[in-house]
């Protein structure tokens, strides 16, 4: 299947919904895509299935604060340009490359990088939907080293790594990121067709093209764009869908720290100003709560859609007064083995929250 | 010239007072280094005027806070795998190694290196004295590129660096070398024996050999010193020689920032508690004030010996109470010239004062 500039839209939005709030923004990244595919030719989009066995294969995709990659924009040639340096540092040329993470403008990127290089895009990722840290990636939970990665700033510098363990690598490749002015590109988690088989949460690109899809042609108010969405969710290897708050914002906080957005949003129910749904952010959607009462947290997905659109939002771009509806959606399966949910879970991330499926938190619930 | 067990101690003492409070305590290093000897045989040490023009040679050091010295201890394997990154990383292998600043540590650090690869360390450093920044080196002031260049921390984890400038191979340095916990070592600054010779201070280990054993033979109070150490430098490529001040220290402030050791120390004149003298440190010694009255500042040497004995003492050693001499020297001339001032004066660390030769700030005085 070739992926052409006609599908990008498409898979942008379906991305944005998926990356629950993370990802990047799609705007200047699309942009860049288009202008990639119209001078090398669609790019070959495979299943994770039609991949050799002992295919060399690698993850790709931005790090680092999305808030910052509105003001550091992507730019053409750097995927190729990570892609190129990856291939020398490991002295082997790569088959395909897969997105590390199903996001906004990281779903971009690995198209770009395989147009130009001239080998397909797996049609897959390694979270199912957007986690800010290395860890939290299939490939990793899998087993899969991590490095030798690199990552590349805006200006062509790169790093390579070599690190014993994958928090090891987190740790250094959030100092970089930061170091490299708050965002960088990595190409990293080397692997065999085989391994990438094993691990990959497969078909999100087409998946997220369809969403965008639906998003575009039934495009109009959110809530009644709910019954459509759980459908195509239904049919998918996403849990259950919820559909959690409709309301505005009204209060906002993000600070960059560590290379990362950190912050909360507060909306209040259209017409309730007294039922406050919080949602804590780190790059992405994390937690929801209605008051104190939990709706959802990180893995299930939680995501956010304009009012009168339907369009999903990303984190960084939400805005005081914004009317939003709030969805939430099962986690892949994977993410719900012990394993994914040692690196995944609300305490993982500084919450004291045990994690519940988001099924059982909202039973009896639509 | 061969460095047998024996110089050890003499290098590593006299490389303490030319590495101005910084370059790492040399206790355990020395104590490696020993241990290096004993297995693969005494190290080469050729002068850089016997390395061939053709030659392929690059610089080696721990980068940090020398306080994290005192406590992530270097290991006897360190610079030999870090050498092996580096010839990895390249594709290349090196026929020398030069420390990239004479300093207490930082003298044992190339010698274990090059014992254990079987090749020669050049007699001679890229900065005269320690100096806590890449851009500060010689051999980038040459304008040599710092790049590829390799960083490896004590679990064996490496990173590899290509960089468009120094100034940018400094903060993504630094910013994993507090990944790495505050203490790294790299090998950096590759280049051919040509430009080595129009870059390098040459002759300061063998010089710092000179000093270390002066001082192990006059072992005594410091101010007995004093005649010979000046009558030593005066047959140098370092400036001229004064004692700037005699006192204990009373007050010492020292933080972790971004990587270095930055504080102060104040000194009471013995007998005149209203005489104080102020040592600003970054890493190393970098003003000297007496009351309001600059006495020496960076690119010049500030010391500190102990009054007792003549031992030079690091800054990360210094404790309230003790006794000193404080010494300086001028720069060596290399350090005198606009492009070395424009990286290394006073300024460039943030202080609101012009450089003023060692000499003239001191004219009259002994």
């Amino acid at each position: 299947m070739m992926l052409d500039a006609q599908d990008l839209d498409d898979l942008a939005a379906g991305a944005v919904l998926l990356a629950t709030g993370g990802g990047g923004d799609p705007y200047v990244a699309t942009l860049c895509t288009r202008a990639v595919l119209a001078e090398h030719g669609p790019a070959q989009l495979i299943a994770p299935d039609d991949l050799p066995d002992d295919a060399f294969v690698a993850a790709i995709g931005g790090v680092g604060a999305p808030s910052v990659g509105l003001e550091l924009l992507p730019s053409i040639d750097e995927p190729l340009r990570a892609v190129e340096a990856f291939e020398a540092q490991v002295g082997r040329q790569l088959n395909a490359l897969v997105p590390f993470e199903i996001g906004g403008g990281n779903s971009m990127v690995p198209i770009m990088a395989a147009a130009a290089r001239g080998i397909p895009v797996i049609d897959g990722d390694g979270m199912g939907r957007a986690l800010p840290e290395a860890q939290m990636m299939t490939f990793a939970i899998a087993g899969i080293a991590p490095t030798p990665a690199i990552a590349i700033d805006y200006a062509g510098n790169h790093l390579s790594f070599a690190s014993s363990d994958v928090l090891t690598y987190e740790r250094h490749l959030r100092a970089v990121t930061a170091a490299m002015g708050g965002m960088a590109l990595t190409v990293e988690q080397p692997m065999s067709g085989a391994q990438l088989k094993a691990a990959v949460v497969p078909g999100t690109i087409s998946f997220a093209r369809q969403l965008g899809r639906l998003l575009r042609t039934r495009r109009g108010p959110a809530e009644a764009l709910l019954a459509p969405l759980a459908a195509v969710f239904a049919d998918s290897l996403y849990g259950s869908f919820h559909h959690l708050f409709t309301g505005k914002v009204v209060d906002r906080s993000s600070t960059v720290v560590g290379g990362f957005d950190v912050g909360q949003t507060k909306l209040a129910a259209l017409g309730a100003a007294e039922d406050i749904l919080t949602l804590d952010i780190r790059n992405e959607y994390l937690i929801a709560r209605r008051g104190a009462q939990l709706l959802a947290s990180v893995p299930d997905l939680i995501s956010v859609l304009d009012y009168e659109t339907g369009t999903p939002i990303n984190a960084e771009r939400l805005r005081y007064g914004q009317r939003v509806c709030v969805i939430g959606i099962g986690a892949p399966g994977i993410y719900r083995s012990a394993a994914a949910l040692a690196v995944t879970a609300p305490r993982c991330f500084g919450f004291d929250l045990d994690y519940v499926p988001i099924e059982t938190l909202n039973a009896g619930s639509p």
